[in-house]
């Protein structure tokens, strides 16, 4: 139990790390003027969501909770049954959710400070924002991190049982829909009412305060990308945490995940308190930097106690491999998606023939750009099952697990780099609404600049962690099966018939979200025209008139968590029908369907959602001719349509995958008992 | 060897319909002014892309037929090798080519008169005109089912090779490769160009002859949809049949493939025959109901001969499962894609708020629509499956490749209505370019609308029965394994690999030719520039003065040619890299990936394009503000990126998968004896 011990240790280390520096952005000097006001109002619309989130979700996890202590492990009608696991399960789920809720909640707190303060530092320079921004964004990744790996190796401690840490990440993944899909439908109904009202029809900027939507708008970056990205790596952390436990007790080989894991925290730790930037620095280099030493510092602490300690050195390259496939993947995603790149200029060029060719360019390098990512993640599990292949048994299994948990050891490093572009981002719509001038608005612009970067990195690597994590539940739910239904031949028709339907579902779940997005950003139009109609002097910008923003904040919450439960249920029941009529190999196959076309939807989603949003910067910074231009108009159309693309669709598949995987893994003594074939 | 000698008479009997179809079509009375001639430059640009594309296909397949002779089945230079049998494959594989390549010119020679003749009918009611249209269409939809069939008869009956016969498939999707990917390519080349300088600049009408592209617009139709889809469903056929005899040879169960063959192509030339539409009457039910009567016709047929002749009544059970899927499958197409259809009209609908709506909801639901068609395949080969396992050994296989004869054997109605649907496209806009004037206008309107419906049930029935007959190749490649090798376990290393490189291959296909489609447009909408500029008296249309027709035809040929090339190699190199790398399980994983990831981006392509065409055309009939509205403007940005998905990408997929089945079970041999793993 010594390892576990490390893990809790280096954990509580993260908290001081995290308190520390909640502490020191919240000492820094306040705003003048009605920036606080305004982030006031951002951080109350942020609370209002959580709130409402957290009601929903906690009627949710009731009934799941029900269903847990009825079915799972095992039915609690059977005369072998230990009704105690059963209890034990539902708690873990409990502690699940309610850890990664409260990373979340910690996440936001801190963010909607942080913003203030970085707007404010700004007139100090470049600095102190983006010391704010960088340390209000470390919070969160010390935090979610943290309380990951402490709640799974205390958990470890109480029960040496695997089973019951699946039923912890399954409450970590359930939050996760709730927070990661129903934030990115949050944060693109107020983004697009926003712009089309806004920008379009008023001509008015991106941040003006007149619009309704505007704080709405602001909310949407800290619960879709704060809250969200935090709780879809808690997810994955867990879920790879859960996947390599499950291999590795029987192999008695614990001691190695806890050991690296507590490792990969540390060196999180040191890469978040290096990380800085000079007077005249580029804050994108600063963080990238932080994120290489964060990926050296693990290599080689995790080698030398595996030298030390003696563990088994295929392990270690195992998980080696993982962290080097990881950031590959990182940094495909940014060739793909930087506008110095060829994918994004052409997409640029193309804008000028008209909107159509901005679509169809980007839809087509989307496409092409999942190829290397998915190269990589098979490479990697292939490379790490080879690599552990000598070792016999399950090892090889062992090895796709350790490669997951080896690309998701940065992951507090990760958080910190990609919490900072909201918060961030929200700095500079602060300097904008309250009004600071253009050279703090030139700062903030190019803090927001390096967090765009940043976002497109940690998007790729938080897909190819999900996809490497996915493969390790894979191997998971077959560990879990009796011996001789452990095949999922292909060409076993029940295989290829889940594996037919597996891939369908995160195409359907997917548009569901998009469609949801399309419908509330209809209701809120109608809203702000409403607004704008009936409220005097609002259109002209009277003095003392305002708008009620609140109301846009009903909407954007209300219809998001609407929307994003059809979808989410859809992607369970599949899941269930498939197995209770197909049974355990059906399930393997259609787990093996949902990972693949998953992965290739999210690719392409993030993708080309990404490559229109820079082409269209591309275009804003003088190219093509610049704004205003037609084809400026043309790649604002690919933006919009990029948006849900790339900030609810995309990122959300990585979810639906996991909960569909945990949701096999925890049901496949059911199936075995009950299904039809 | 009696069924075979069978399907030979029947198609002989076929070839004899097609003959008078011809003939009678020919006899109709001559246009009177420039229609004539304007379709004889139809004629001579569709023969010049025939042309070309033939010329570089027999390069092609003469460095195919040298890989072949020394390589397949067997490498020549071992001891055992049966040298006679590589002759016989690399012949068997030209005469593929051949008679692909022979039904094709059949078909384009037809259409390109009957355009003229459907055109000039119209004067004399509707009847005529339809009956103009269709026969045209049959003769091609006779020319391919019976040359296919005769073809794998009479190759059968020289060898009882099965194996032969996949090398005859092999030569049939080459063709089918160049046809479809390449006439794909120059359609919609020549379509964007088009509507980009004469409608949207210009705002001149469709088929205007000011137009330097209106010619090549119309070929287009020909050879991207007359014999692209033709080549596409002889492909498909050949395949389905030559899996089936893979399977049933050990079996002894040839003649039933020969039987149902003949008598599917004998119920086709039934529903053919008897289809006609009345003064008064609706030519989209017309065609309907050809089908219908061909489905019933050939269901009685096949139970009489299974009863009287004592076949396995499972396998007719297995046939009429794959017919009652392709039906199913080819009406919910119909469902997305028809202007009565509740998507179609959302999108419409979505387009009052901008272009980037129309796009977001056109994918969604293009999405949404994998589903259904993609459960009623997986259906289909599980119920197929099931409903031969109590037969055992490889019967139920068996089955799964009967579905998919089943799915095709009305093929030669499919492909008759597939067929009417570009010429009458072609004799609208003959219509509109000889002047015929409003009444003959709206006749030949109403006609190309029972003709866009009818293409949308085609196509989602060639998605069908490609995603069959490709399930069938994967188990006829697991077939030819040697024992202990037929397994492919989804947790095998090799297989996952596979299986996620296979799912990006139709990915990064679909988008080459995607590119290689507005890459092209680029280059003619120059041209077509350029034409404008230096041709006096062009623009304002000056009498007399005429465009360089043959400019834009040649922009179009040889553009199209010179992308597909790169694609179609990508798919075949990348196959022939997991092979020899991962050998044949990893190939088992790739093929399942393909097929899967294939069926997706294939369905979701051609629906969300299909729906995006219609809710223009819903649009353009009057709602949410008609022609020329802002919804009207969006819907056409949509229309212009499905053009590229419906017409080219999506339908080449099919062929895409099709090839790389093929090679894997070519080469099926010789990546065991050199992979790597």
């Amino acid at each position: 139990m010594l390892w576990p011990i490390f893990a809790i240790v280096i954990s509580f280390l993260a908290f001081g790390v995290a308190a520390y520096f909640y502490k020191w952005v919240k000492a820094l000097p306040s705003a003048e003027g009605n920036i606080d006001e305004i982030g006031s109002w951002i951080r109350a619309g942020a609370y209002t969501f959580l709130k409402t989130e957290y009601r929903l979700l906690a009627r949710f996890a009731a009934a799941v909770v029900v269903l847990i202590i009825i079915f799972l492990p095992e039915p609690i009608w059977l005369a072998d049954a230990d009704r105690f696991r059963n209890i034990a399960m539902a708690l873990a789920y409990v502690l699940g959710s309610v850890l990664s809720g409260l990373a979340g909640y910690v996440g936001i707190s801190i963010a909607t400070i942080a913003n203030v303060k970085s707007a404010s530092a700004a007139r100090k320079g470049l600095t102190p924002s983006f010391m704010a921004g960088f340390r209000g964004g470390a919070v969160m990744g010390m935090a979610v991190v943290g309380t990951s790996l402490a709640g799974a190796a205390i958990l470890y401690m109480l029960t040496s049982d695997a089973e019951i840490v699946l039923g912890f990440s399954f409450g970590a993944s359930s939050l996760a829909l709730f927070a990661k899909a129903g934030g990115g439908i949050f944060t693109k109904t107020a983004d697009i009412s926003a712009d089309l009202t806004g920008k379009v029809e008023l001509g008015i900027p991106e941040d003006d305060p007149r619009n309704p939507a505007v704080i709405a708008d602001n909310v949407g970056d800290n619960v879709g990308d704060v809250a969200g990205m935090g709780a879809d790596l808690f997810d994955s952390n867990i879920a790879s945490l859960a996947a390599a436990m499950l291999l590795a007790i029987p192999l008695k080989q614990v001691d190695i995940i806890f050991c690296f894991g507590g490792l990969g925290l540390l060196a999180s730790i040191i890469g978040v308190l290096s990380t800085r930037v000079g007077k005249k620095g580029n804050p994108g280099r600063a963080l990238n930097n932080g994120t290489y030493l964060t990926t050296i510092i693990f290599g080689v602490l995790t080698l030398a106690a595996t030298l030390i300690f003696d563990f088994t050195i295929q392990l270690w390259l195992a998980t080696a491999i993982g962290l080097l496939a990881g950031t590959v993947i990182g940094f495909t995603s940014e060739l793909f998606t930087s506008d110095n790149g060829k994918s994004v200029q052409n997409v640029a060029r193309a804008s000028v023939s008209g909107p159509a060719f901005t679509i169809l360019s980007g839809f087509s390098y989307g496409l092409i750009s999942s190829f290397p990512a998915i190269l990589g993640i098979a490479g990697a599990s292939l490379a790490a099952y080879k690599v552990c292949e000598p070792l016999g048994g399950s090892y090889p299994l062992l090895g796709i697990a350790m490669a997951a948990v080896g690309m998701l050891s940065i992951v507090g490093m990760i958080i910190s780099n990609d919490a900072y572009g909201p918060i961030v981002d929200n700095a500079r719509g602060l300097a904008e609404m309250g009004s600071l001038g253009d050279e703090v608005l030139g700062i903030t612009d190019e803090l927001d600049a390096a967090g765009n970067t940043a976002k497109a990195i940690t998007k790729g690597f938080a897909i190819g962690a999900a996809g490497l994590t996915v493969i390790a539940l894979l191997a998971a739910y077959q560990e879990l099966l009796p011996e001789g239904s452990q095949m999922f031949n292909i060409m076993d028709p029940l295989v290829f018939f889940g594996l037919l339907i597996g891939i369908t579902v995160p195409a359907v779940f997917s548009a569901m979200l998009m469609m949801g997005v399309t419908r509330n950003a209809e209701r809120m139009v109608a809203e702000i025209h409403r607004q704008f109609d009936q409220i005097p002097g609002l259109r002209e910008g009277k003095e003392g008139v305002r708008p009620d923003y609140n109301k846009c904040i009903d909407i954007a919450t209300v219809g998001a968590l609407k929307e994003l439960i059809p979808a989410g249920l859809m992607a369970i029941l599949v899941t269930l029908l498939v197995g209770f009529v197909g049974g355990v190999s059906a399930i393997g196959g259609f787990l093996a369907g949902n990972i693949t076309s998953g992965l290739l939807l999210a690719l392409l989603m993030s993708n080309s959602g990404g490559m229109w949003d820079n082409a269209k910067k591309y275009i804003e910074s003088g190219n093509f001719g610049g704004k205003g231009s037609d084809a400026h108009k043309a790649a604002v159309i690919g933006d919009t349509v990029g948006d849900p693309f790339k900030d609810t669709a995309g990122p959300s598949i990585n979810t639906q995958i996991t909960v569909v995987s945990l949701v096999s893994s925890l049901c496949a003594g059911l199936f075995i008992m009950f299904s039809v074939f």
